[in-house]
């Protein structure tokens, strides 16, 4: 297998937020010839969105997401309303972001406004799920943003998505959308989806209908200490990355390769400048 | 949804090997009136096979399992040997303690004897999974003990099982033995397999082939604290037991319900009596 081309690194913000505020995660992306950044809205919020808008544009990055929408599910109508005014909010920033997708992780059992699970009605949130994506998609077609669904591991069902394999991803496009092109599509972060038996197929699959708009690369650490901030550079862990690339190369992604690692315990503790010399090294190396 | 017949429950001993020998556990079992057990080898071993038969036998308890089996993939043919040597005698063990089935964890990613992971061919550890079932599965058959496969959470897909899913266990029973009667089924443990959007189906699918060998229940606590020692007790999470219960029973399962609570920093922190007592409770009232 060859590596990958070096021009297709994108970094995910979260990587390097615990050192960096936005403005200096872009001047640091520029200082290493990273050419692609996907920010979370909370980090866009705080530097502004048109400054951080003129910053990425000055900086000539490709947005390859913006993290993040969805979280459709919630005990009321109310809730569920909210959910929606704010997703719009999302996406309107991610067109002003010329974000290439808007990032939705489903959301999953219902909470209360103190964020507790309210409900144990897995199918009855993946309808909301369902529903809430149907509505935004129209939204989001209109102003021209496509929606990518990411599924989440099986292991955040109950608390972050209810949507775990890309089999159900590629079914709610199926339902909703069925040609990438108008909109509706997927991103394929590898820390959730490697396990799945299923997964070449599921990549074929949603090539065939155009429908890969992202790919999130880091790796499975064993053992993994914490189910949420614990997640391992490309190398360090199990996941066979060549061959997933593979995978998308066959069918027909040409996207970029977006480093996304949250990592309490080790490289968010470390100096940012060699948390990405070291994502340029290993996407060459290990991805 | 009426409560369950108090008379199902089981109990794995893990639920309360913190806190006691397996002596003690059977004593405490008869104590409260519970009439299935499902010990796990080393504490036989611990207690000594034939003397932990015949105390279990003396209790009248039925033995809805043993735990466990499997562990196919090894870097090498020696390892894999070892695997299969050793499963051997988890057979013949069942077979003394009158176990209703021996239960499988696959295994993981291959291991080498200092127990790190060596290789990162997921699909190939699968194939040693299916090549190492098909010949213990001769054994076993020839023996007239059944064997389980339970499938383990993605989350344990790297370290300890490469079957993740239901349909996974149930494509190797279709290949191996597709009718149960064969002696080749599953075990469904809500724990691995609730957030599962084919989980209806995957149960009606093994039920209508005889495979429903065994069902364990807990419950998924948010927030999981731990990827192995925080299980919840039945109520205290987020999957919907009675549910889950009544696909499971409309696939014509009859047998025992196995609590299978792993909790390092709750209940195996507690006195025995009471969890046994707890355990009975929520049997009754939210399983």
């Amino acid at each position: 297998m060859s590596s990958p081309d070096p021009a297709l690194l994108s970094i995910n913000a979260a990587t390097v937020r615990a050192q960096w505020s936005l403005p200096d995660i872009i001047s640091g992306l520029t200082r290493h010839g990273i050419r692609g950044i996907a920010p979370w809205r909370d980090q866009v919020a705080a530097a502004g969105l048109d400054n951080t808008a003129r910053r990425i544009r000055d900086a000539g990055l490709v947005v390859t997401g913006l993290c993040r929408g969805g979280m459709f599910p919630a005990p009321d109508r109310e809730g569920r309303r909210a959910a929606h005014d704010d997703n719009r909010r999302a996406v309107d920033e991610a067109v002003t972001l010329g974000a290439q997708c808007l990032v939705l992780v489903a959301g999953g059992l219902p909470k209360d406004r103190a964020g507790r699970v309210v409900s144990r009605d897995l199918a009855g949130a993946r309808e909301m799920v369902r529903d809430g994506l149907g509505q935004l998609h129209e939204y989001a077609h209109g102003a021209g943003m496509r929606l990518a669904i990411e599924p989440l591991h099986p292991m955040y069902a109950a608390d972050r998505a209810c949507v775990n394999t890309l089999a159900q991803a590629n079914a709610l496009c199926d339902e909703l959308a069925p040609d990438g092109a108008d909109g509706l599509g997927v991103a394929v972060d590898v820390y959730h989806v490697w396990w799945d038996p299923d997964l070449r197929a599921q990549i074929a699959y949603a090539g065939e209908r155009n429908r890969l708009y992202a790919y999130h690369i880091c790796d499975w650490l064993v053992p993994t200490r914490d189910l949420l901030n614990d997640r391992g550079m490309m190398g360090d862990g199990v996941i066979d990355l060549p061959l997933i690339r593979s995978w998308m190369d066959a069918a027909g992604y040409r996207g970029m390769h977006e480093v996304e690692i949250f990592s309490a315990e080790n490289w968010w503790k470390r100096d940012g400048d060699d948390v990405l010399s070291t994502c340029r090294r290993r996407h060459a190396d290990a991805s």
